[in-house]
């Protein structure tokens, strides 16, 4: 897709072939508006409600349950919304602190005052049995339970199918954050989760789309009230196209791409070898901990990470400084910080995050860039001046 | 687009081709995540800015106003919340009764037993002089008047901007409803009004795409809380093709179509003359209102709607019941009643809206067909049976 060696697909992905493909159909074939009552807007209730099965079938939920959404965020409120509704007033939010801003803020402002933070072991994990003491040690009942499936920031992995169902078994409501896990590791599971939600161009489906799974009980849950679209659900329009593409991209993926989970692994750990040895005193967070194949998160030995973010642009490199939605905020990660990160450290933290497309040449690449923009700044510490040859001489309209 | 001729634009139009063009084009070049830190992100910040520009243009407001939404929808929910969160709480709301049911909802439920209904006309109208009386005797303070600009299911307008001025001088905020005005009559003025919204798809933008314009004072306004994007107003990713979009289908109506808008109000007129010759005891809704060019909304004679719908259906022209949103529900529309109709006539209510590419020789046939359906259905009265030859030889995948 880009000439530049991407590596900030936590931060969105470019639009897969396949989903560019479905969107351009619906455009074309499916348009309508589903509402209406002649044929060519049944067709389109009746492509729409396939679109649901589909993606029920890849979770191993009920259809019914699925709900299509402008994305996570709207998702994370629409269910603190409901909660708050529906559990006693009594009732806490037990969370795990490393969430995605939008989840925080969403429980944070729904439920003020009524948030229990869960305790993460030292590689960022909330295990069962920290669950369970939580649970335990809570100073009231705890309504629900708030833990993501894979971290933006880390790539940490949390055994949410466990945590899942340790909350079933108590009739605690569990809540989970699918958004970086959807197209990059098998999702069948998910509906064993009471609800689950997640955003369609982490992907390579369209912006502005995304899905929610409402627990089996919540036939009155709704997002936005405006007409009886999604059986009440959710107002709005339906937009079949945007259902589409998120579907071609995410079976698509299921079929043929996250099978191959461990090999990408062994590239992002070859590669944080490599670093390793090139770049005394990097330091990778989470290292020992499950974490999703296609997420590096370092700390460098030296400098700000907004100056290696523009130094490994200049070599050609696309990468990030943490999530890309705080990445215009003061102020250190609460991620990293729950890890135990220092907010001195976290000003050098640097986030690579690939794709099913990044090559394991381009890891290596990614690795001795960063070797050469070291030895480079070293050699010139002191002088302000960093001049590194770029690698991406065909830059251009892309 | 169809070969069907199609008349219900009110619900959703067909992407137009410089939307499409413009969406895909963003799509190759510029898909990247506006907040990340190299250059290829901050192109699209660049470009998304150039958009939120050229839209404050479009209506003459400052482009730090313009917030991107997933729709009108959303946006009537934060507006509400957002005045929730800053009038007094003895503030009212006066409300056009015939509002869209996603505002409806939006403010009837945020501000439960504080809304004060406009009194209309008898063509539907909230007229300044009605507006001052109704602020005179309200049972307490005004804090917000909502008023749309067009109506969706009979195309009547308001003089929204006379409102919003006589609002202005008194201090009170004035929401305005544009998705139906968009695209389709000059919008120049909208700067002048203090909340705005509408959503792309009445317009040939991508469906999950709108805007909405804040308040100049409203700098704390917020959507969706998340991450830092739009200043805070919006949190989610920026979805950019869709904001190009959105923007390529407004300007090219804006530079090429809503000038047509006489000539197309007379197509629609010389339907509404055939058919009242063509079918006797038909009656126009808001026959002597100012309405929109595209819009005419008739009590046919006889019959349900939806057996209507499908005749003319398959007669070949898509045609609504009346709003998409509320085809699907029970229960006669609040727009229909709050204008006069009675529920019984309510059932035999028709919605027909052109698009730009409507020609008149389809209105004409449009209004055939109606005397065609009409007279065989009258010579069949009491048989059930009504079998009228199909238009439209060549359907097919679209």
């Amino acid at each position: 897709m880009s000439p530049v060696p991407y590596f900030d697909h936590n931060a969105t992905s470019p639009l897969t072939t396949v989903a560019r493909d479905a969107w351009l159909r619906a455009q074309e074939q499916a348009w309508h508006n589903p509402a209406s009552l002649y044929r060519d807007a049944a067709r389109v209730r009746l492509r729409l409600d396939g679109v649901r099965e589909s993606m029920g079938a890849l979770i191993n939920a009920s259809p019914e349950r699925v709900v299509f959404t402008s994305g996570a965020t709207e998702a994370s409120h629409a269910i603190a919304h409901h909660l708050k509704r529906v559990l006693p007033e009594s009732s806490l939010v037990a969370i795990n602190p490393t969430e995605h801003p939008c989840v925080l803020a969403a429980f944070g402002t729904t439920f003020a005052g009524r948030l229990h933070a869960l305790p993460l072991d030292e590689h960022g994990v909330i295990t069962s049995e920290a669950l369970d003491g939580a649970l335990t040690r809570a100073p009231g009942p705890v309504g629900a339970v708030v833990v993501m499936a894979a971290n933006n920031e880390t790539g940490v992995l949390q055994p949410w199918l466990k945590l899942a169902e340790r909350c079933r078994q108590r009739g605690i409501s569990f809540v989970c954050d699918a958004t970086q896990w959807i197209g990059k590791l098998p999702s069948a599971d998910f509906g064993r989760a009471d609800w689950v939600f997640a955003s369609a161009h982490k992907w390579g489906g369209t912006k502005g789309a995304g899905w929610l799974l409402r627990a089996e009980q919540a036939t009155d849950f709704h997002s936005q009230l405006g007409g009886e679209q999604q059986r009440g659900h959710r107002g709005g329009t339906e937009d079949f196209p945007a259902a589409s593409a998120m579907l071609a991209a995410w079976a698509d993926a299921e079929r043929s791409k996250v099978f191959w989970e461990s090999e990408r692994s062994a590239w992002k750990d070859g590669f944080e070898r490599e670093i390793a040895a090139y770049v005394p005193g990097v330091k990778v967070i989470g290292a020992r901990a499950d974490r999703l194949w296609n997420t590096s998160s370092v700390v460098m030995p030296a400098h700000e990470n907004t100056r290696w973010v523009t130094l490994l642009d200049k070599a050609g490199f696309a990468v990030s400084t943490g999530s890309a939605c705080a990445a215009g905020k003061e102020g250190p990660s609460h991620v990293l910080a729950a890890l135990g990160v220092s907010p001195h450290e976290t000003r050098r933290v640097l986030r690579f995050s690939a794709g099913w497309e990044t090559t394991q040449e381009e890891w290596m690449d990614l690795a001795r860039a960063l070797k050469t923009v070291s030895e480079r700044s070293q050699a010139t510490a002191g002088s302000g001046a960093v001049v590194i040859p770029s690698h991406s001489a065909e830059e251009g309209p892309r």
